[in-house]
């Protein structure tokens, strides 16, 4: 099982491809942190429908980052970023401009 | 409507979430350009039934990258990466050991 806070995180990536209401539920679950009996007072429904709701989600976001895998290249980007930010900082340039020019890119790389 | 180079970008960002059987068709109609008869002949259909499909599917398609937007932000991490090279040229730097981290960074960006 994966915890909560890797699940809020999967939640980012694919949560718009959920249900509103399903989206709702997650998000009470996983970022609010309230628990099924208090899911289902809100919801009108009963634990057991909120609890199987959330399986049937927490398995769906699962497919989805096993066929996409955004969240997987996401922390490949960021590390290959990174690096890029180990190497600018090994330049040591010829002038201002050049350390200029260098902040600039790490501000774009900051961004991406 | 998209255009089929488009639609074969879109289903290599979301082929995956589709069916097998989806995904064959579709890859049959916009990358290997068979026509909506020949598709029907090869999967013992109706034309009909091939056009509905990849009709459904095109929706689909457009429904994921509306909710995911990766294509699109593929699109700006490409012209920031191109923002970032166009900064590195214009690094004179110091010496050759800059020249050469200057290169590696930028064999990094080409990988993203």
């Amino acid at each position: 099982m994966m915890d909560r806070i890797e699940l809020s995180v999967l939640l980012d990536y694919y949560g718009k491809l959920l249900t509103e209401k399903q989206q709702k539920i997650m998000n009470l679950y996983y970022n609010e942190d309230l628990s099924l009996s208090e899911i289902a007072e809100l919801n009108n429904t009963s634990r057991q429908a909120i609890y199987d709701l959330i399986k049937r989600c927490y398995k769906q976001l699962l497919t989805y980052e096993d066929k996409l895998c955004l969240m997987k290249q996401d922390i490949e980007l960021e590390s290959q970023i990174n690096l890029i930010i180990d190497n600018l900082n090994k330049i040591q340039g010829s002038n201002n401009d050049d350390i200029k020019i260098i902040q600039d890119i790490k501000s774009i790389l900051e961004k991406l």
